[in-house]
Formats: C-alpha cells, structure tokens, sequence
C-alpha cells in the first residue's frame, strides 16, 4: 500500500540534517522527492563519517527512497531546468542560507509568479527576518542558543547537549507540518504560500514547560540530571546492576502509594509534605535519599517486575544496542531491512507512522549522485539523449 | 489573517502533554479544538504545578486556544453526545492507554461506522499493538527506553535526561504530522483511518544518526557532553566568562583553517590528522586540550565577534531568560502574550509557524472546565437549556 502522501511532488534544495529531515519524513509518508544536489560532490553529508565501502552511513539513512539529480544552478541552463521542474512541483524545500535562494534567482516571488500554487518551505537557523536572520547556524548552536543545554546535564555541573541532533530534526518536522498544514489549506484557496522556518523558533517552541515556568511563575529552570522539575518520582535510579526509571505524575490519589509500598516506607504514604507530585518536587532534597536508598538493594529485572505488578509506569534505562534488539521496537517494524546497492542488506531505522489504510513502508536505499538524472530530467522533463549529452559537457549536470 | 487549518474540527480526548501538544499545534495552526474532559477535575495537568492563584501555568500554556467541554463518558447519554459530536468532526485524538477507547465502546470501527470520513488518531507509549502495548509510560520512560538517556550526559558519568519532554513532544508533532498527511490522503480517497503513534517509535525515529552509526557500522554510541560524534568542532567551550558554542561540519575545505587562525594554531592547518570534521573527530582526545586551552583567554563576547567576523557558526550558550530576552526571539514573534481571565496578561512562547498569507496568531487563552458546554453542547448539537440542565443534574456534563 502506498503511504498517504503518494502523488505529491517535492523540490528538495537541501542539504545537511534540517530540511533533509523534513523531506526524510515526506518521502516515507510516500511523497515523489528530487533532491538536487551540486554536480561537485553533491550533499555535503555525502562526505559525513562513518564510511562503510566508502558509503556514509548518515547521508544513506536520512536520504532513503529520495531521488537525486545534478543541476549547477548558478549556469543560465541549470537555473532554467530547476524553474521547469518547478512548474510541475507541488512544494519546493530548501534550507540554504538566507539570501542565497534570491542570489539565484529562486525566490519566493519568482517561483509563484511561475506557478502560484507552490508550497515554499525554507529552514533556516533563525528564520528569514530578524537581526540574526544573516548568521549561519548549525544544530549545537541552535540547542545552546535556545535554552535546553543549560537545562541539561547534572544539577550544577556543565552544561550537556542532548545526544539527538534536536535543533535539526525539530525544525524538520515543523517544517513538514507547516508543509502539510499549507497543502490542507491549499485544497481549499488553490494557492500556495511561502513558509519560513527557524531552528531557534522550533527549539523555543518544544521548551514550553520550561518558559511556562520562567515567563508565568518567575522560576529559573535549571539541569537536573535525569529527574523532572515538577514531578517526582520521575527519574531514573540506580539498582543493584544498573538503573530503572520510574515515572509518577498527577494530584492526589496518584500511584505515591503504592511506590511507598513497593520502597518498603508505608510511612511516607500520609506525611502531607509529599502528598502530589509537586509538593515531592518542592522537597526533593529531603526525599531524594529516602527513595534512592531502597532502589540499589534491587536488580533493574527486580523493580521492573515489581512496579509493573503495581501498573506503575517504569522502563530500563537502555543503550542503543539493546533499544535495536528490543522486542517491542522490532514487533513495531522501527528497524527495517534495506537492500542498498553497494552494501547489500543493511538495518535502518524504520518509520514511526502507523495508518490503517496507507502505510508506508521504508524500502528503498539513499540515491547515488545524479542517479536520477535521466529519470528525472530526460522522462518527466522530456530531454533528449542529445539535450542530456551536450548538458554533461556544459557541466550544466554531472 | 486565520491559520492554514481554519475549519478543521478536531475533538481532543487527550490528558498529559503528548496528545495534548499534538491539539495546541493544531489549535495554533487555525483548527478548533474541542477539548473534551471528565466532569470531575478534567484533565489532570490542570492539577500540575506551578501555579499563580490557582491556575496552572502548564495546563495554561498548552491549552491555549482550545474549547473545553465536561463529559461523563461513562454514562449512556456521555457517550451519545460523543458520538454526535464525532460525527461532525474531521480528526478525533485520544491518548488514554490503549483498550480505554474501546471499553468506552468508542473504538475506531464503531465511529468509522457513524462517520467513514474521520480520522482517529491515538498515541500512547509503545502503540497499540506489541508485547508492551498494554504498559503505561510517560515521558521519561521512554526517553530512557529509546536510548536518548544512555547517549546523554558526560562522557563515562550517569545518565542524563534532556531537558524538555521530548518524549512526549515529538510523540506529538509526528502525530500531527500523520494526521494532516491523512487529511491530505482524504481529499483524494474520501475516507479516514485510523493513526497509531507510539512515543517509544518516535524516539527511535529522532536518533537517526545514532542508530545509523550502530546498525551499519557497529559504533556504539555513548555521552559525549556538549560534542557531537562524527564532527569537531561541533561543542561548547568553556570561555573567561562562561561558554561559547561553535559548529564546524562537513569534508575537506570546510571552516577548520579560519578557526586554527582565530585560536593562534596555524600549525594545524596541514595536520593530517585533523583535515576533516569525522578525522578530527577520531582524533578528539589529543585535540581537545589544544582547542579548549585558548578558548579560555577571551570572553564569550569577544569569541563571537572574532567567529562571526570570519563566518564560523557560533553561538552564546543561553539560561532560559536570556532566551527569553533575545533581541531575535522577540523579532520573530515567539514570545507572545494572552488575556487570561484571572491572571490578567501573562506570557506564553508563541507558534514557530511563520507563513507568508495565513500566519497563526496565539492569542486566546486556556478554557477553565467546561468553558464551551454551553456553546457546543447548545450550539452545535441543539440541546435544550432544559436538557442542558437535566444533564447537570445527572452528573453527565460538569
């Protein structure tokens, strides 16, 4: 079945992990995405670390089932094709620097005078407008910049970026909504607009407990390791052979109790200084060794089996080798198969959207350089093997 | 000028903050939400602290927007009214643990039947379907069941928690994200479906690169504080007055002689050993001291007049109200401020969705318990005042 998107058509400029990102998740949702790349060593992530055979692992996991095609953009032809391409095109995607789209001629203004239904999506690190709107930026930034670093990491100690590249894939994924949001309202006016998305935005916008805090209550979020400003216990603790993670949240009548009963301390059931969730937040501190203390006599198995008896929300505390062998993600198809034509069969992170009736499937490998050139351009735009030729000579295509 | 989703009715049987930030994208983005609670408390975030007179500044901040309505879902005449409601809906989102709907008699073939053009759309910690499909979660646990937690943190010390909730956020940006690929589907098909997000697949979804690097080439990934795996300098460094952020990505001919210059290495600009960001990487033991030593003689400030002067991307590494306070922040427009009936004004983080003709604006505040009863009770379903009052007698609605 194809996935939910079949039939949309992407223009994707884009290189690095944002957009990339976005179309990523556009093209397992079953959207047609050209990518067009420099005939110089295209994508830069092409030449991104660890190598297998000489095939970066990173380029060949974000670009899965893309297409590819070589356009020098900056020759009168190339610009030309990419405009043609254009035409026919339902979203454009780009995440160059700001300014350089309009230096080559394919600004918004250009592009919808050609064809006004186009849906233009450009990332960026802070956005089209504003005074940073020149600066060039990349995840770590963006993560520092907006906040989450310095809330992240040991209560006092130095600040710690978390170990997803979140700046990037956030703002891939607002992206991908606002494209789609775009294409919802499309269906009604017939026209398309333009969409302008900062990775600063995006990392501020998924912060929102801790700036409902700050800009509503006046309190200064701070790191604190692996725990919860507002719930507890919503942490991992050490056990005898590892760590466990136990998740309480809610008003009175929560699972407090039965937690108390599980640590062996039935006395802290009606002490009032930890009656709700946040009243245990307010008085960590005196807590913290009492609910510490019992979990080390335990293995993690131990508490996992006890907690779940007691339908209290709990997990291991797992690394990337166990999460890829768990039997969960693997019943939930999250790690597929992917025949990739120099490596053979090779494992990838599979897709997290789950329909009843299209449900995409992440089948096909990352495209070799300009691998589809004479797809792309001799088929849907109609050159001839002639056109193709003199075109390589040009260095107009690689 | 209303959102791209202006007309887009969405009823919203979600508590906690995975689903719920799902509705407030979608609220932001122009659709109405009709929030639909328990009689006695509603949802339960509305009990999270902090609070300012009472109100919360969590349940405040992610409920923005939305319409509130009390429903005893476990009465027949809940139930009925439900069930009207659905069937003037486009998208019903619900995150109760899975079985809940379907106890409830709400399961997605019984609304399908009344309306074949909905869209169900459930999220829940590790799906519907699975050996853990029945274990309840919350954020935490399934940021350290994903593997996030084990690749966060200092290198060789505890885990560490990112934080944000982004195991409850990015669980609801990709269901908004698959609920607006479906309407798109629709509009074509003429039919719904049902959407089944898990919050454990979406964290997976996230690690990407960390999986690539595990699944294809057999790395495993561990913490590494600030730094990024496969590109140095990608950091934080410790300036004479607190931290300064710098990113340098990509193969050969990249920005690694101009930052040599800007720390006095010229020496290095030939090393071999350090000729791309994935070598440098490799070779980060014995870098580390030579970048971090002079990155220590200058303030942060002049750090980033020296980087930006030579286009390096960089940046401040920001507490929460110095975010706040962003001279870029505030230009985009993502600090916004809402009327709230009993704060007054207060602030709230805006919506990093910029369009070009249907630009969303955040300005109505969260609805108190059952707000909008009347208004969609009366008004869209035509109940009496007479009946409207008998069910308040009857304990259906609040």
């Amino acid at each position: 079945m194809p996935g939910p998107l079949e039939g949309l058509k992407v223009i994707d400029l884009s290189w690095g992990l944002s957009a990339p990102y976005c179309t990523m998740m556009l093209c397992d949702l079953g959207a047609e995405i050209i990518k067009v790349e420099r005939p110089l060593g295209g994508d830069f992530t092409r030449g991104n670390g660890p190598f297998i055979d000489g095939v970066s692992v990173y380029f060949e996991s974000i670009s899965r089932g893309k297409k590819s095609i070589t356009l020098n953009l900056t020759t009168p032809k190339g610009k030309e094709l990419l405009l043609r391409l254009v035409d026919t095109a339902d979203v454009l995607v780009s995440n160059y620097v700001p300014g350089a789209m309009e230096r080559l001629g394919l600004d918004y203004e250009t592009l919808k005078a050609r064809n006004p239904a186009l849906i233009y999506a450009t990332v960026s690190g802070f956005g089209q407008t504003g005074p940073y709107a020149q600066y060039p930026a990349f995840d770590v930034i963006v993560q520092a910049m907006g906040g989450i670093m310095s809330i992240t990491g040991e209560p006092g100690g130095a600040p710690v970026r978390p170990g997803a590249s979140i700046g990037d894939i956030q703002a891939g994924i607002f992206t991908a909504i606002s494209i789609l949001a775009a294409l919802y309202e499309r269906n009604q006016s017939g026209q398309g607009q333009a969409i302008d998305i900062s990775m600063l935005d995006c990392q501020v916008a998924t912060l929102e407990n801790a700036f409902a805090r700050y800009l509503i209550a006046g309190e200064v979020p701070t790191a604190l390791g692996t725990r919860h400003p507002v719930s507890t216990p919503f942490q991992a603790f050490e056990t005898k052979d590892g760590y466990v993670v136990v998740a309480i949240v809610g008003g009175v009548n929560d699972q407090w109790p039965l937690f108390c009963s599980a640590i062996g301390r039935l006395d802290l059931i009606d002490d009032p200084r930890y009656k709700t969730s946040y009243l245990r937040s307010v008085h960590y501190d005196e807590l913290e060794p009492i609910m510490s203390a019992p979990m080390k006599q335990k293995t993690t198995r131990e508490w996992l089996e006890d907690f779940r008896g007691l339908r209290i929300p709990c997990g291991p505390l797992n690394t990337i080798p166990q999460v890829a062998s768990d039997p969960q993600i693997l019943a939930r198809e999250m790690i597929v198969e992917i025949e990739n034509p120099k490596l053979g069969k090779i494992k990838m992170v599979g897709t997290p959207f789950h329909f009843s009736r299209t449900r995409p499937k992440v089948s096909r490998p990352a495209p070799s350089l300009g691998e589809h050139n004479q797809e792309v351009l001799g088929g849907f735009l109609g050159l001839t093997p002639e056109e193709m030729k003199s075109l390589k000579a040009e260095e107009v295509v690689a």
